[in-house]
């Protein structure tokens, strides 16, 4: 498999959902809808979507491959394959919430960035209110999605699992214990996985579990996708906060060293640069450990994985 | 019908509802959980989860006593009562969602509003970043409620219903709206007329709709219900306009005047006390005469409408 090459393609099904699942941007009230494709379209790695396209297709993918030994019958296969949905709502909804976060995230209120993508934030760009409104336009047209462009049963599941992933026990959860630990500056490492299992991992589990709900997965196996999300999330997070503690703000796209210039406590100020490589190190390998219970064609998601599992290092 | 102590016992039932299927303040985070009972608690008149009630039980409810001519057969209303679903997830969702837009729309950005239902509004009881999640949570929850209390189908057409109406071609394109005629004091009526047919009608046709939907109300009904949602929205927020011309800050309970202080286009700039008045009526009667389409229970339905369309005049 030529994995950038196939990246590429993913990432290009993902715009194409976008342009098609979002209203236009003349759509009125017009200074609204272009605000929200304003930061829908400002690229971004587009990493959530693209893990629900390839959970979506792990099992019943059109280049179905299978890797290791068959533990699900042939005829559940072609079953599944003959039902599959169209991910691509799904995958723009998930994209949708997660650029609502961080439009809110970079209010002034909140982080007060200027900077998100290499590009004005969206309260710098256009103003707050606007800002504000398109947040809530985004995150209220992900739920519109999964209801509209799914049967009945999958679209509530669907419904379900995003709302509870993106809720005040989780996404906002995290968000808002992220805040008050910005206000101390001895944060425990007990809130800072918290915050960490939250704010970060929760929408990756999300995008794993939606792709294998969407894909026909038993419960077992959006179970180990829910195991393996909470471990590639951990470590991606962690991953983050040595990345925004190393790396330059052109190499970001976004504001860098924000976080020891706030006093922030981060995984870094913890438990030091080396350490915390090897946390990030241990949670990947436990994600691909999980992944060796999926039965399907891995190929893609398991170079995805390594992907976010090894940035820049 | 003693109307009064009927609608005392709806918003009581709306209140139970509220402490019910909302996360208890010490839910960790125990602040944003502490801030969206917060704005919840805030008393107000629970009209619109109270409305989401009455239209769920106009065919269907316990003291079901037709008015009028039976055009449903009698088994028919038999199969609804079996099946009805309890309505008060659905009237919670209504409330935390029409409370985030309330929380969002008092921020510094917006509204910039200290006083709400007579007491502190959000941002100012706890900062607002606080307030700003604790309106991003209140949203996301009213979709998880509802995916979570239906079977699979009705679920998913209530958060059709309740996404399409709070989204951004209504409840936030409405709000849109209204901040950029408040940049300028020539909207024209017709810009009015969009603002107040998405920032306040859309939600109280969501909540007779949503209702409906839960009542069992067939093709014909939704749509009866979803005119006369219409009018008593547009009227509604009509005698809003007048209100806040005419009316003390008391009796308000949030500041009063302050649409022409903001120089801000309303009804009653554009067209005149009396005229508006006249306007407003004229919505009442046809949210009347939408009203005798509906064969069922609707003495509560009717007296909650008459009340609504006839305050403080």
């Amino acid at each position: 498999m030529d994995f950038p090459a196939e990246l590429k393609r993913h990432v290009a099904r993902v715009e194409r959902g976008l342009d098609q699942f979002v209203p236009r941007a003349d759509t009125r009230p017009a200074r609204l809808h272009t605000a929200m494709r304003y930061s829908l379209e400002a690229g971004g790695k587009r990493l959530r979507p693209v893990l629900v396209l390839a959970a979506a297709e792990l099992f019943t993918g059109p280049t179905l491959e299978p890797d290791g030994e068959a533990t699900i019958p042939k005829s559940e296969i072609e079953n599944r394959k003959s039902q599959i949905q169209n991910p691509i709502p799904a995958a723009v909804a998930v994209e949708c919430l997660h650029t609502y976060s961080l439009i809110h995230d970079d209010l002034p209120c909140m982080d007060n960035d200027d900077l998100r993508r290499g590009r004005p934030t969206s309260h710098k760009q256009f103003d707050e209110a606007t800002a504000l409104l398109a947040g809530d336009a985004l995150l209220t047209h992900a739920f519109a999605l999964l209801a509209e462009n799914y049967p009945a049963p999958l679209a509530a599941a669907l419904v379900r699992e995003l709302a509870n992933a993106a809720g005040s026990r989780r996404l906002i959860g995290g968000q808002m214990e992220d805040l008050l630990a910005e206000k101390k500056s001895d944060a425990t490492p007990e809130e800072l996985e918290f915050i960490h299992l939250n704010k970060t991992a929760a929408m990756i589990e999300a995008s794993l579990v939606m792709g294998g709900l969407i894909g026909g997965a038993g419960e077992t196996e959006v179970a180990t996708l829910r195991q393996a999300g909470r471990h590639l999330g951990l470590s991606f997070q962690i991953i983050d906060d040595i990345l925004d503690a190393t790396a330059d703000t052109a190499t970001l796209g976004k504001t860098a060293g924000k976080d020891a210039k706030a006093g922030k406590t981060t995984f870094v100020k913890l438990h030091g640069i080396e350490a915390s490589w090897s946390i990030a190190t241990k949670h990947s390998v436990e994600t691909r450990a999980s992944f060796t219970n999926l039965y399907g064609n891995k190929a893609f998601l398991g170079a995805l994985v390594e992907m976010m599992s090894c940035r820049s290092r």
